[in-house]
């Protein structure tokens, strides 16, 4: 485990962005979103994934010259294609279409065809927070995720972010997959070569097991719920209209067709559409009332909610985000620690690049 | 348990409507709304309420002529004051609003204050499907649910609801409480006299708990996940989602000030706005991409994932809808059946407003 400050991790990701041909701004945009997920604690899409990206490039499936458009739009939406380009800089620019549609209409829905891995959908979210608007934010993923009664892998961890404004209080920021535990968590076990719990997984044949191993073996991560008994067909359900707004709405691929992220897994055959899909949504928060007043009543919300009886054991009760925004304060004090496998990665990188980390 | 006609329910039940006051055309639609919940087989939003509805009434807490109105809009976007009518009418007229919008500017989506319980959430959504939309409608309701690391009863199961048309194949249309389990199946549990599995409910100091009458004895329901190794953080996001969208967006009472259903409950103190809230949305789907595209698409979406690979004991895989459609074509032939209970619930209603069941 090593440490780095956020500005040691932000220069070498850009310059490594840089020399993958994106333009300054693209460049200085992916950081912003890839490092958003280390300084909120969510290690797994962070620079983590930084040699993912690049080894998708390398296998020519990312262009770090697209031309991203609008391909069809009316008042209140719009269909964007991402032209294969790194989906930490499509997402941003979608997410600012619909905000601009929401500030003309009310509201605006973006959906999204020919992305790649937008990193936290989170980022995109909270976009929408400065312009006092809900923001809203989701993905389709490579298949991971057996639905219900199944044991094919149909879905991604699919997440949805939310973020709403408050007023004196920090925002509500929910972001999470759609499944008991996202994928991270299961390789965060791995390393340390323990068990999951049960109900995060289950074994070729749909069966309940707690190997973190276990999507090597023809296994799947389940949906939220984990069976039946506990709602499972509502995180499948879930699932899958993310699924469905994200890629069938846009024309990406979806379902078992969505492009996969490790780049040495070949591309599905038959692809429905193009790439990965992203969905986004921005309310203005004064279409609705007026923003003090709103603003006023998300404060006693969040104040009532954090006030909210513990159970025993427990402090206090959370609200989405809080565990985030914490962590974002303390990381960018006290830097950012990396497991010693990801540094190794980052310093393959920096011999790749010829870019000191 | 004995069966009835949905036409012999229906005119039972649009007379009792009328009596209460509802003009014709409200009374059908209330009708329609509260029986298509005993037509999709979820016995517990629909005659099974009726007397809960009468109940309201009789407490003042339902106007039965309603003067709903908009009162804030733009072009996407509307605030609805539902003036205390039944959410049975009031629902249908927000979702109306809704998709007007949606073929104005492409999508809609409107706020309700000071309404009430609106059965089941997926009959609203279901009314873009005729429009070639998407439809969505959510509710919040009385606290029965203690988020993550609580023991306090702050959220209802806030139903979220999302109708998505196909071409060939019949629509998607996913209706789920944000709740491991709905009130409803601790209902039937209670009736047998049998325990629940575990992590649908917990006592009152938040340990698991299998008691179905948990919930009189200071208990709590849980929020889809369980607990928080198991996701409960995320449903209990969801649900609060609903609960910002529906009451705080609106101008509605939200969290534990939530009107309560059952009417020999109080009403909170300090209620922070009027009534329950909803919330609904309409995206017209060719506002992103040519309807018949969309639909080949959905269609293709729907046969790939009802064949996917079934787990050893299990047919097939199951499309969101799936057993309601089916339950709706069997009982519209072969009756509705109703426990013993409803039925003498029905009875003296009939004995009140001297209506013949």
């Amino acid at each position: 485990m090593a440490v780095y400050t956020y500005e040691q991790l932000f220069e070498f990701t850009q310059q490594v962005f840089t020399l993958m041909g994106c333009s300054d701004s693209d460049a200085f945009k992916a950081t912003e979103v890839l490092l958003s997920a280390d300084l909120r604690g969510i290690d797994s899409h962070g620079v983590a994934r930084l040699s993912g990206y690049i080894r998708l490039w390398q296998s020519q499936r990312i262009n770090t010259q697209p031309n991203i458009r609008i391909i069809h739009e009316t008042p209140s939406t719009a269909v964007i294609d991402g032209d294969a380009g790194l989906g930490l800089v499509v997402a941003p620019f979608a997410m600012q279409v619909a905000i601009d549609k929401a500030k003309a209409v009310g509201t605006g829905w973006v959906s999204v065809q020919n992305s790649n891995h937008f990193g936290i959908a989170g980022y995109h979210a909270m976009m929408a927070l400065q312009e006092e608007m809900i923001g809203i934010a989701m993905t389709n993923a490579s298949a991971l995720v057996a639905p219900t009664f199944s044991t094919e892998k149909m879905l991604g961890t699919n997440p949805i972010a939310v973020a709403i404004p408050a007023g004196e209080q920090p925002p509500f920021v929910a972001d999470f997959a759609t499944t008991t535990a996202a994928n991270g968590k299961l390789e965060i076990l791995q390393r340390k070569n323990e068990d999951t719990p049960t109900g995060w997984v289950q074994d070729e044949h749909g069966n309940a097991s707690t190997d973190a191993n276990i999507l090597k073996k023809k296994g799947a991560l389940l949906p939220l719920g984990s069976d039946r008994e506990h709602g499972s067909h509502k995180g499948y359900a879930l699932g899958s209209i993310v699924d469905i707004f994200s890629a069938v709405l846009s024309g990406a691929s979806y379902g078992p067709w969505a492009p996969p992220f490790p780049a040495y897994i070949p591309m599905p055959e038959n692809m429905p559409g193009k790439g990965l899909g992203h969905f986004f949504g921005a309310l203005r928060i004064d279409a609705f009332r007026p923003a003090s007043d709103f603003k006023h009543h998300m404060d006693q919300w969040i104040s009532r909610f954090r006030n909210a009886t513990p159970a025993e054991g427990y402090e206090k009760v959370l609200i989405p985000g809080d565990p985030e925004r914490e962590m974002e304060i303390h990381r960018r004090q006290m830097g950012i620690p990396l497991v010693d496998a990801v540094v190794k990665d980052l310093e393959e990188i920096g011999l790749i690049f010829k870019v000191q980390l």
